[in-house]
């Protein structure tokens, strides 16, 4: 444990894909970074766009929390959720990091002063600090306009022709500093069109992956989501993210190897079906990684993340890669 | 200064002149306690009181802020406000307050937790922790309802028959032993009806600055508010706050002798007139204790307010009084 204490993790995602990761990660001695993509356009975070013209808060917050070593209520005071008004929707935490960009008049330096007042282990970056739109122009020529579009299209499984940021952002170059002297990088869990590719898209982010020298993991959805990743097995994720990191970088692929339960899979079958690996090369890693059903519920989350990875078991098969580094 | 370090100073009121006080005796080695109004039900915190159903936030706000020894930028996130949509108006500070109290249950939970996260020397106590609404029977029979309607109007001075609290509230018992405790009882400056009179309109709270062995100051404010306290001198305030103190209790009247410049008075004509005095007895004491202009400019100050009491001067005057307890 003593040689892990120097390495450097660096987790690429957003959203509670990341959030396990994290909060699983935050326990050991790791110098940690988060890289947060900034498509995030639905809910509070979308108004707070709208309304405010700050950059998207809602993945960030998550990561912060993730990663924060202050109280339980702080916590919990940061993904609180007004219920009436004009500030129904927003999460506290969200409404902090939106004050606090405008009276720095920077959104990381937002997020630095939030990860003080939550005293974080490790660091948050956003991809970018400019203001994008994720598009995706679907094979029947449909466009869909903004990540919340994308996430809740039941078509992209037909086929798309292209996924793009607009306008084209420039790259936070942090981001690339962190990639390159990275011990261990770890891409997913997440979104596959909505948290995972949108950082792949900002231009020289995928040139650092390839670059650098560190491992790269990545860690499957447990869970298919119906009309985007319909039926899609491992191999599947491994050659879309392939496609626009430039080739397929992974050293390791962590799999889940107990089966969530069936009654449950078939109460969220409507939403998605499990992903079933079909990998089995030298890089595959088989483990239980499985989270408890009592450790999911909250309000805004989908019926779908009841089935979700394990932040300690997973951290602990991460932690087996870096022990090895 | 020594002696000091040990004196209870209680200031009771609410609002911009509580922060005055405040944030000049924060920097003396001095046990600080702030007692504040629950009345108010403008601006952001009457939304709040309506939409979310929570207690009044914003003198709290200001209490924690002039208490606080965290940074200049955690004081201005506190003191931002929103400009556009749905949280249009609100102050950070307010909406803190308000997640606070949702998701510990209790505003003086809430008080304590947000006292932690800025740093606040001293307390601050909410005078009761029930919800009321300041009442007012004009002589015209008219019914002011809220503290909002009460600030706004420009009848007052036509004379009322009734000033009350709706439903009539418990008193935060804290608050008694506050008061009862206190070496030095510091009241004003600040809105005479909107802002000193409600704490005192809480049953208890009178009683208990009666028997306090505490020394008793007032501080009238510098100027008087058109249609409430017009032409009202020195002991017009006196009589008003004894009337529903019981009897005239002060010990010490810090009266300001610098007259602020004729010009901004001039300019400030519509607003009010400037507090003559016409007390000369023992327990008056006079001193330079006016405010620097250039210190005011504040978005949601009123032009009355650029003429106000300077923070270090009348904090030194009070020092005064408390080194000689």
């Amino acid at each position: 444990m003593n040689r892990a204490s120097s390495k450097k993790v660096v987790v690429i995602g957003g959203g509670t894909g990341n959030f396990v990761v994290l909060r699983g990660l935050k326990k050991y001695p790791l110098d940690l970074t988060a890289i947060v993509s900034m498509a995030d356009d639905g809910g509070s975070t979308g108004i707070l766009r709208d309304e405010l013209g700050v950059l998207p808060p809602g993945d960030v917050r998550q990561c912060l929390v993730a990663l924060s070593n202050s109280s339980r209520l702080m916590r919990s005071l940061m993904n609180y959720r007004f219920e009436n008004g004009g500030l129904g929707g927003h999460s506290f935490g969200n409404l902090l990091l939106s004050a606090l960009e405008k009276v720095t008049g920077s959104f990381e330096k937002a997020v630095e002063e939030a990860g003080k007042i939550l005293y974080i282990k490790g660091k948050v970056i956003p991809v970018t600090t400019h203001q994008v739109r994720l598009k995706m122009v679907l094979n029947n020529r449909k466009i869909l306009e903004g990540e919340r579009e994308v996430y809740l299209s039941q078509e992209i499984d037909q086929g798309y022709q292209t996924i793009y940021l607009e306008p084209d952002p420039k790259v936070n170059p942090r981001v690339l500093e962190e990639i390159r002297s990275a011990d261990l990088l770890v891409i997913g869990p997440g979104g596959l069109h909505t948290s995972l590719i949108p950082n792949l898209l900002v231009e020289g982010v995928s040139e650092a992956i390839r670059q650098s020298d560190a491992k790269k993991v990545f860690v499957p959805n447990l869970m298919n989501r119906k009309g985007q990743t319909t039926n899609f097995k491992t191999s599947h994720y491994v050659n879309e993210l392939s496609r626009f990191i430039g080739h397929d970088v992974f050293d390791h692929i962590l799999i889940n190897q107990k089966a969530p339960p069936k009654a449950l899979v078939d109460v969220y079958a409507a939403e998605g079906n499990a992903v079933e690996n079909d990998l089995d090369d030298g890089r595959v890693i088989f483990a239980d990684m499985l989270g408890a059903v009592a450790e999911a519920p909250k309000r805004d989350l989908l019926k779908r993340n009841l089935i979700r990875h394990d932040s300690q078991k997973l951290a602990q098969e991460l932690m087996k890669i870096v022990d090895h580094l």
